[in-house]
């Protein structure tokens, strides 16, 4: 039996974004501002974004209107449709119900648009020229390459060096919409001109390239920041996943057991949890169950100290209350470059640290054979991060097979992986390695933490 | 104004393909034995393929039900999207009015899992265990490895060697799928030793890789043949597209003046335009109009010459009459590697020569300079077959800026480009060559055509 859709129509897609904050048992702890010690206002982030994003920051509104204008792009290509994984539970030879929220058919295949086109419009609105961004394996740069255009804004994108080497589609693919992309460490700044003296080799890390990327908004007048992953904002444009999923629930007849996704920054995986969320802390859902899976080689949830730590590498963000592996740690060089970051969203950590979510860390080898599993049953070649999501699915549909009981699953898909064929490749010619995990260096990373005021 | 989307529910889509041959106002010319000189039968073919799709290929039934399972398929991604280009139009400040018909939304990426889905299933039903194909770019590689893994079947992919190594990446999404692919031409076949005796640095060419795979199958009793395009029982599984696109241009409410598509063997586009033909054989639409666009380094319906000649290099099929380049020629490496074929489907060509379509052929950089504007309003970087269907798009659209003509234009999108990104770079920084039509390869090639009875 092949899979089947729920495809919900044009006009049923929420016009509103979810908020987290008003419904938190506990107030998430202030963003701290490092210089002064004390949490920081709009103000402090006038440099790098629009008024409309830091008001959705801090937002105490349950319910915050999606603008016309940004509806009308979500539906060129939303709402997604969420499938039912048939092949995949035969398989598996599962009693389980495995269904799958699928962000891949978005124009950059990944979730990343929702935000990038939000984000942009803001800016736009607000007469900003220019963004510059960071990115990993390229999901985050080619999405907001695509909001940009869209709203005609410049982008200039400083991309992982070790990813802009070798993984030059999704550069090309940023280049083909209109943005200007150069590998991070640079000479184009400050933040990376230091790194580059001490290591000319250097590999890069998505905290160098925020360090850089903000570092070039911040000395420009015409010129925003834009972050793809971690802010409340980001994760807040990403709840049109999970509203549009629970209403496709509905339509399927089975609300979940288990939510599955992954986290690098958090993103794709809290705009799916969040509104799921609500009715477990509304006390409607008791024993829903939230997994994070993350690398077992970048483990920030599973490993990492719950402080206040910087977003980028050279300490020029605001403090973050969150899991933190270091923000000098260098992850190791696995395929899902989306996961490859010291931190995590604030609102993840704090649910989890509240004992409402979950977390995982599995191996790149083992994410990979899920991969493949899922390729040859549901036809979808998923991008790494996404393998990450489906390794635990897989894992929990066989504990269901153990015990015979028919949970329901829902899989938060983030993705295809063609821009990601060369790891595919590596895994079927044996030459894919799993990375330990670098205890030595999270210890030394952890031990240059800002010293800040604890919440 | 973004695109507008005009989706089609579930229970919508068509259960019928249609079969254009009984609507013929003059018979097609029969496919005839290279060796008896006289009409192939249908038990000629049954060594290469299953009896059903034999008999699909006579057929002299309008309407063909499509199996149940196949169905099945089908919704998991169909009915496709048609999608009303208005960042475009905008862009190209045309009266027209632009849609495009979008495929790329299956699981490969292109139209190819239409038909692919389809043999399979048939091969299967009657107890083969294992096909045969060839590839150009990979597009119907990749989709005959996704149906054969739906339905269980071994399968082994002659990729045309040039892409092979230009383009690992559809390579590795076989793979991915379960099916094993080899460079063409390769030493595991006569036809493939042969050709390397004469050349040992040949790049490859389709007809080189049809006569492997085809003397692959008809050498192993297990084995039959898939012909992903060409051939009228193909172009007849890909009439789902154009019967969908009817009642969604009903839905947007315009009936085309004006249907464009690429076509390498015809396959994509006939399956477009054939149910609109209908509409302009029966005389309700005398004045349609429907463009077949072709590259100008391999323009087989614009300069080829409309004579029997095979399918394949080495001279294994049965001749066809179509208008034909010499089976002998290989064309220019362009990267529309889905368009470099010596022949063109025997309906096209029949439909060509009676004036019912037109022709037309466009030059590698004109079509990736109309791939940009594509992509870069409506969003979507499209393969570079179907950037020769988009450049004579938006040709006709400025037309009609400068006739002030608010005509209704159709594209037949055929695919994405995620895989020929190198080709998009190559664009971008100014390396892509343009090639001149190679006629003397060309006149040498018709000099070799096959001394046959001509219908």
């Amino acid at each position: 039996m092949e899979r089947t859709k729920f495809v919900l129509d044009e006009k049923d897609m929420p016009t509103f974004w979810y908020n987290i904050l008003p419904d938190l048992p506990v107030p998430l702890p202030p963003v701290m501002h490092p210089g002064t010690g004390q949490p920081v206002t709009p103000n402090d982030l006038a440099p790098l974004f629009p008024m409309a994003l830091i008001m959705q920051e801090f937002s105490p509104e349950r319910y915050i209107e999606i603008p016309d204008e940004v509806q009308a792009v979500y539906r060129s290509w939303r709402p997604t449709t969420l499938f039912r994984a048939h092949r995949l539970e035969k398989a598996l030879d599962t009693p389980a119900r495995i269904y799958y929220k699928y962000e891949g058919s978005s124009p950059a295949g990944s979730h990343k648009p929702n935000t990038a086109v939000a984000q942009a419009y803001y800016n736009r609105q607000e007469g900003v020229k220019r963004l510059t961004t960071e990115t990993g394996a390229g999901q985050w740069g080619s999405s907001l390459a695509f909001g940009c255009m869209l709203f005609g804004l410049e982008l200039k994108v400083y991309m992982v060096k070790v990813s802009y080497h070798q993984k030059p589609y999704r550069r090309i693919m940023m280049e083909t919409w209109g943005a200007k992309c150069i590998p991070s460490p640079s000479l184009d700044t400050n933040a990376g001109r230091t790194v580059l003296a001490r290591d000319p080799e250097s590999p890069g890390s998505l905290g160098i390239a925020i360090s850089e990327a903000v570092e070039d908004a911040a000395t420009r007048d015409d010129t925003h920041y834009s972050l793809g992953s971690v802010l409340n904002h980001v994760l807040m444009h990403q709840t049109i996943i999970g509203q549009e999923a629970k209403k496709q629930m509905e339509m399927a007849g089975f609300y979940p057991d288990i939510i599955v996704g992954c986290v690098g920054g958090g993103s794709n995986f809290a705009g799916m949890f969040l509104p799921f969320l609500k009715d477990k802390i509304d006390g409607r859902k008791p024993d829903l169950r939230i997994i994070n899976v993350e690398p077992a080689s970048c483990p920030t949830l599973t490993k990492g100290l719950y402080a206040y730590d910087f977003g980028d590498e050279a300490g020029m963000t605001p403090l973050l209350k969150m899991h933190t592996l270091g923000h000098k740690f260098i992850p190791p060089p696995v395929h899902a470059g989306g996961l490859r970051y010291h931190g995590m969203a604030p609102i993840i950590c704090h649910v989890y640290k509240l004992g409402l979510v979950e977390a995982r860390a599995v191996g790149q080898l083992a994410t990979f054979e899920a991969g493949l599993t899922f390729a040859r049953t549901e036809g979808i070649v998923s991008a790494p991060e996404t393998n990450h999501a489906i390794r635990v699915v897989i894992d929990e549909a066989l504990k269901c097979r153990e015990s015979g009981e028919a949970k329901t699953i829902l899989l938060a898909h983030s993705g295809h992986g063609h821009f990601d064929m060369a790891a595919y490749e590596s895994y079927l010619t044996g030459k894919l390695a799993d990375y330990e995990y670098p205890e030595d260096r999270v210890r030394e990373a952890l031990a240059s933490l800002p010293q800040v005021p604890t919440a």
